[in-house]
């Protein structure tokens, strides 16, 4: 089953996911000559919004949350995945660190580390868990929804080594974000792997960077299918001082809404879209849907109310938003029995190996979906993904609609590869 | 749903799963490390017994035909498993030259071939057909029972490179395991990467030397997880000249069915196993479930009757047979709805992918089941020979069980890595 995709003006994407499915060896191919010269992150989360006259990512994840809402179908692809990524950076490997997020009393996110675990350890690794959070000074058994239980222990770094007691990890594989900023113990581990790289995590990382990035990568693939890569592409600029509470930098945040809703309305007028243009002013460094507001008018700003203003001050481990990326709003026009929905693409290493529907019944179609009561659908990506159909009518074929998200989904990834080496403090030294 | 073991005696096997699970991560960092030293054949599909007291691979194939028995929802794990395969042999590949048997009228065969055309379509290549047939002189329209077509067309063999009209492929494929001999056309490529190598072929190959190379795995194997390789190896014999119409060599093979019977049955005593020893003699160099026949007696060797005289003569493509290995039987305990059953296990580069139950209803325990009449049963090893669930009851579990298939099955292909490098004609040149 597809979801709905109730709009009129379904041309655009319609042609591109023929040109895709046609273009498939090529496509493929294309991205396997990237990844001999660029290294993709370990793991990728991707979400995709579908407006039917375009189609484009607006947020890529380098620390995926959420593997608990991927079907068990789905996880052999990701265990073959973390085999295969396990392989290229430490085959020796006998022991893996896992850090996760530290508020561990939720418990979506507990089965997501519990999926973590059973993904790493069924690939050939023994996992364990070692916290960030001060508080965790002993080794702290977390109950599971499914009765079975977690332990998180305290982590113990050496001169030049990150452990647990008696646990000397090849690799630490990092399941936080770092919004609170980079923490010491993880400093300067030159003898271990320690993935993602510290510069992806939020403290360092910058959602305009990514997007810089991701141009570059629209523009490539563009030009090997032959198309104009605004379909792909969500346009954007940024502020680099601003404070919703005082006022500060609000010129630039106008001006830059109001000359973004006008280039937006020129290329609505292009392909004749009889849509009222929109922007998504967002916290350059924000994550979990935090700090994130639809604007339809530049003048909308000038009056923001208390409520507004204090949830774009704040995001994630109480970080202070001073920068902001204004980006083109792309309205998700799938809908799951009524309720708008946006589909999310899950990589391990270079491949798809799964992805599930976001899906928010009281929330509009210009809006995050990732707020409080969304529901994760994981449906027909499960077994399609890798299978396209061609020949298959464009637009009413699932296999087809998610081979087109995973590549979607891998073209971000892609350009978090390209973000993530040209924001490496060491490259200048190691290349 | 696990096919029922009909066997008192399932001890050693139930602890065999135990002790696999309880190793998994040692034995996937073996694997891994195993790996780094050895390649591993391109596709391999291998034919595992369970007896209760004994699990062993009767069969290993290098060029696996029955890709159309593997359900639709292990094709993504193939698809996942060739990229990772081509990105490590031709990364830059446009073009997957494949070539298959010349049966172009079993429909069967031809889905097979219509499933490898998918999996790697989807990988990425532009795939196109070439056959050996001498009567293929143009492009032939093969039909398809799902109604689409095949298309096989003439090999062009220039100087140094092999390929189809208008059509340079960096990479060919093998699905014809060469039975009747290795073709001019395809010597002497050295610009393309040919898959598997020539000596791979059953012109050149032999069992025994296949199960030469198991039993060093199977020793190191059993080394890892302490225990009797002979749990997991069947022991063997050859006789390099025998000819059954003239009976030239039936000393040696009398002599040798005489002191394996007598070696099983001091194992079998060993283990307390109450079941009447028996050997399948088979020809070295044959495949498709020919020239085999099951002994329980030398005796029986003696007065062989014209119609088993005839089996054991001839093989596929019409070889004639005078090499033979004598093999210790391993029963098949498992039972599909009364039939007999044995599982196969289908691997691509090193990645296990699918299996399926072979089933034959007129068939005994220890007979072949690779016979006219056999049926094909993908069952529960879909979506779990990769997801194994530790703490449940030995034997009770279909992951676990079919875990510990993947297991056995990665042995042989290992085996089968060995076998290649010790038979390869470049070797001593190349290393």
């Amino acid at each position: 089953m597809v979801p709905h995709l109730i709009t009129a003006l379904n041309g655009p994407i319609n042609e591109l996911e023929q040109r895709i499915l046609e273009s498939m060896p090529a496509i493929e191919r294309w991205f396997r000559l990237e990844w001999m010269e660029h290294t993709p992150p370990f793991y990728t989360s991707v979400d995709v919004r579908n407006a039917g006259f375009k189609l484009a990512p607006v947020d890529t994840n380098l620390f995926p949350g959420g593997w608990n809402n991927l079907t068990p179908q789905m996880l052999p692809l990701a265990v073959q995945a973390a085999m295969a990524a396990i392989e290229k950076i430490c085959p020796e490997a006998k022991n893996l660190l896992l850090v996760p997020e530290n508020h561990t009393r939720n418990s979506f996110y507990l089965t997501n580390v519990q999926r973590l675990v059973q993904i790493f350890t069924q690939a050939g690794l023994n996992v364990r868990l070692g916290s960030l959070d001060p508080n965790v000074t002993a080794p702290t058994t977390l109950p599971l929804p499914d009765g079975s239980e977690l332990s998180v222990e305290p982590l113990i770094r050496g001169k030049r080594r990150l452990g647990l007691k008696d646990f000397d990890p090849c690799t630490i594989l990092l399941n936080n974000d770092l919004s609170a900023g980079i923490p010491a113990v993880l400093e300067n581990l030159h003898e271990q792997y320690l993935l993602p790289p510290l510069h992806a995590g939020w403290a360092v990382r910058r959602k305009s960077q990514h997007f810089d990035a991701y141009e570059e990568v629209a523009k490539k693939f563009a030009k090997l299918l032959g198309m104009d890569p605004w379909l792909i592409n969500p346009m954007f600029g940024r502020c680099g001082k601003v404070d919703f509470q005082s006022g500060e930098g609000q010129d630039c945040l106008q001006t830059h809404v109001d000359t973004l809703i006008g280039k937006v309305r020129r290329k609505y007028k292009e392909y004749g879209i009889q849509e009222k243009p929109f922007v998504v002013v967002k916290a350059d460094n924000g994550t979990y849907g935090m700090g994130i507001m639809t604007v339809r008018d530049a003048k909308e700003l000038a009056d923001l109310n208390r409520r507004t203003k204090n949830k774009m001050s704040v995001i994630k481990d109480g970080q202070e938003v001073n920068e902001v990326i204004i980006q083109e709003g792309v309205p998700t026009y799938e809908r799951m029995n009524d309720a708008v929905a946006e589909p999310v693409v899950y990589m391990m290493d270079r491949y798809v190996v799964g992805g599930f529907y976001r899906v928010h019944a009281d929330r509009g179609i210009d809006e995050n979906l990732n707020a409080p009561g969304a529901q994760f659908v994981p449906l027909a990506f499960a077994e399609s993904h890798h299978l396209p159909r061609p020949g298959e009518k464009p637009g009413a074929s699932a296999p087809n609609r998610f081979y087109m998200y995973g590549v979607i989904g891998r073209l971000a990834m892609l350009a978090a590869s390209y973000e993530l080496e040209a924001q490496d403090p060491q490259a200048e030294t190691d290349y």
